[in-house]
């Protein structure tokens, strides 16, 4: 069978990928009573009555919504709510087996931002937590920032906080080989889409000062008269100080790093030649990258990161978002923050010691045991230090239990 | 330990009662290629270009959502949707022991009617289905009746219909007891709320003619100045056609069947006194029957049911609403109808032959095992013959495919 066949077949003898499972058992008229009338009343009234509780009696603390409206799914742009699920299975089921997180699809039928937003406070009352998954540019923006503020539980728009989060730990690590500090790098970053803009402004937060980013139109800077947008407006404030025009081959030269969260072949050969030496290059288009690693090594790239399992270094959100959330639902986080997200950057890079590090090892592997329990840990502790945790819970708790729950690289 | 703290307990270990799992292995980077990218834009290529393919590729067809708003959560009121949690767990996990349906809580954060309306429209893609739970009367009748028209799935407002079908089940074989018919039977009916309007309904659609309701103020007639609303008014329209005033004591002389869903109490001996010979009488009210078995059998009561499991003749809902669902999901069925109702009823009614028939065995214990595949394969028949089933299933697979997922009497 071709892969294509394999996909269809799987997704057919189960019904899609997940379901919904008794923690307990009910098979005769006592185990009813428990669990629902007339025992269930009392968990009920525990609720009522100490409204916080609601964490310890029922899923809500351990469950996640995996919000899209459909707009942006894969590489498939806007299929719509239905021909998105799949992917919302997928991403719930990821959540789970990982780091023991209960994730449901919510696959809204509508585009509007508004109700989009209505609709998951609507829900805030099932949820621990909000996974934005492939929701277009810049709804996405307005729709998490708007989410922050209205709801009391973690709000995270994947597609840009988990592709930035592991491509910084990705850089963290390329510049202790390549000997130089985040605030000496020149990074320029090619697509403006919701990874990119996170993407930059992460590694703002990590205090690079020289960056360009470009879209299909060239460089973005402050007050170009073509293609701009609110969020690219805001970009232009902190990055491109000189205001730089030009394509991506005109301003890639003399850069550091390169970011690319565009499209296949955007990144030349001629382009790498012309950076600093040893440059840094992550080329994240899906499934085709922006240079190809051999092609990049061959242009002078001394590290290489893509988004396939077929290369090295691959930057796999799945290596941030399991223990983000897990960590965050543990300590019962209101808010997941830039400490929180600066946090998973950390636990991420510090899992490949010093000696281990090489040029084609800066990434741990997305099946390593030991991310998602580092990752929530990290998170745990830095939601408490920043005061949105609603408890204190030992973050070696966490770690252990997220190693439990996780069915990574065990046996069946 | 007392129920209370047994109730707690199990709630607090276990964190709710409810979990998500994945139906597929995630352990390596072959089984991520199917669950999730790239495999997983396969299935949703073949949604997007053919939409009803979402019922083979994910688990919206075998998914329900339990839907509230914790305006009526069992007996405890309006308690709020996150006091309301652990109900819609618990009915959660009936589904899925009873007829492995796929359920999920839904508990929204908003009493507006047009919100509720508008929240579960836009999760339709998610969910085949949507069971309404606990939402106070009049608004539950506005909102079922909204969704039925502005959804293409399914709708059931189990409070309503999941008890109006037992009761109606229970009633057709308590008649061929006491060897009268539906159409020659006087009902008086206690208590105007969801469920005892629903009720009254669906006596009337299998031929009852003589019904009087009663709400806390008395008998419910066409023009009664005071104490009426929208649906007490459509209620007068095909009950108490004398429009005979005065209390529950007044109007019950002379009735055969007694409908209780009211309070404890209601009822009393002299009533039950004052009845047609050998009554019928089903008290409903929770934790405590309008009136308790042995004294309306002291009374003259030839048939007896009530909520509790405690007593013969138990009215409950789990012998409805898995199978429903179950039937309706395999044919996905656009609607609930009143024929798939009546099939239900007819079903659970069924499995008493009447060699087995007698005065403490009109009703079917909750955990036959047997129940959730005869109303499965009736309601999915049903949904086939009135023309709301998309596809065509044979009810023998249904039937066995039920057993087969139920864990209902089975061992561990």
């Amino acid at each position: 069978m071709t892969l294509r066949e394999e996909a269809l077949h799987m997704h057919r003898i189960n019904q899609g990928k997940l379901e919904t499972v008794s923690k307990v058992p009910v098979r005769n008229a006592d185990d009813l009573s428990l669990a629902y009338s007339p025992g269930v009343a009392e968990p009920c009234k525990a609720i009522y009555d100490k409204p916080e509780t609601v964490y310890e009696y029922t899923m809500k603390g351990n469950t996640v919504a995996v919000v899209t409206d459909g707009t942006a799914v894969l590489g498939l742009g806007n299929i719509g709510p239905e021909a998105a699920m799949p992917v919302m299975e997928g991403k719930a089921v990821l959540f789970k087996s990982f780091a023991g997180v209960d994730a449901f699809p919510i696959c809204l039928n509508t585009n509007d931002v508004d109700k989009i937003v209505e609709t998951v406070k609507l829900l805030e009352p099932t949820f621990g937590g909000v996974n934005l998954e492939d929701i277009a540019a810049p709804n996405c923006f307005v729709i998490e920032e708007r989410l922050k503020k209205e709801t009391n539980i973690p709000i995270f728009h994947d597609d840009q906080h988990g592709t930035a989060i592991v491509t910084a730990a990705g850089l963290v690590n390329a510049l202790k080989i390549t000997g130089r500090t985040m605030s000496e790098i020149k990074v320029v970053a090619n697509g403006a889409g919701a990874a990119g803009i996170a993407i930059i402004k992460l590694l703002y937060s990590y205090g690079v000062r020289d960056i360009i980013m470009c879209d299909s139109r060239g460089a973005i800077y402050e007050g170009r008269p073509f293609g701009m947008n609110a969020v690219k407006e805001s970009v232009a404030k902190f990055t491109n100080r000189e205001k730089q025009g030009g394509t991506l081959k005109e301003v890639i030269s003399g850069s550091d790093v390169f970011v690319g969260v565009s499209v296949a072949g955007a990144l030349t050969k001629e382009m790498v030649e012309s950076m600093n030496p040893d440059p840094i290059i992550f080329a994240m288009a899906n499934p085709v990258p922006e240079i190809m690693p051999e092609e990049a090594k061959l242009a002078g790239a001394k590290i290489v990161g893509t988004g396939r399992s077929d290369f090295p270094n691959q930057v796999n959100n799945v290596l941030a978002f399991p223990g983000i959330f897990r960590g965050a639902l543990d300590v019962r986080a209101t808010h997941i923050n830039e400490k929180m997200k600066v946090a998973a950057v950390e636990a991420i890079a510090g899992l490949i010691s010093d000696d281990e590090l090489q040029a084609d090892y800066v990434i741990p592997a997305p099946f390593d045991p030991r991310v998602a329990p580092e990752v929530a840990a990290a998170v745990a502790r830095a939601a408490m230090e920043t005061g949105v945790a609603r408890i204190k819970v030992d973050p070696e708790e966490i770690k252990e239990k997220t190693r439990q729950l996780s069915s990574i690289d065990k046996d069946e």
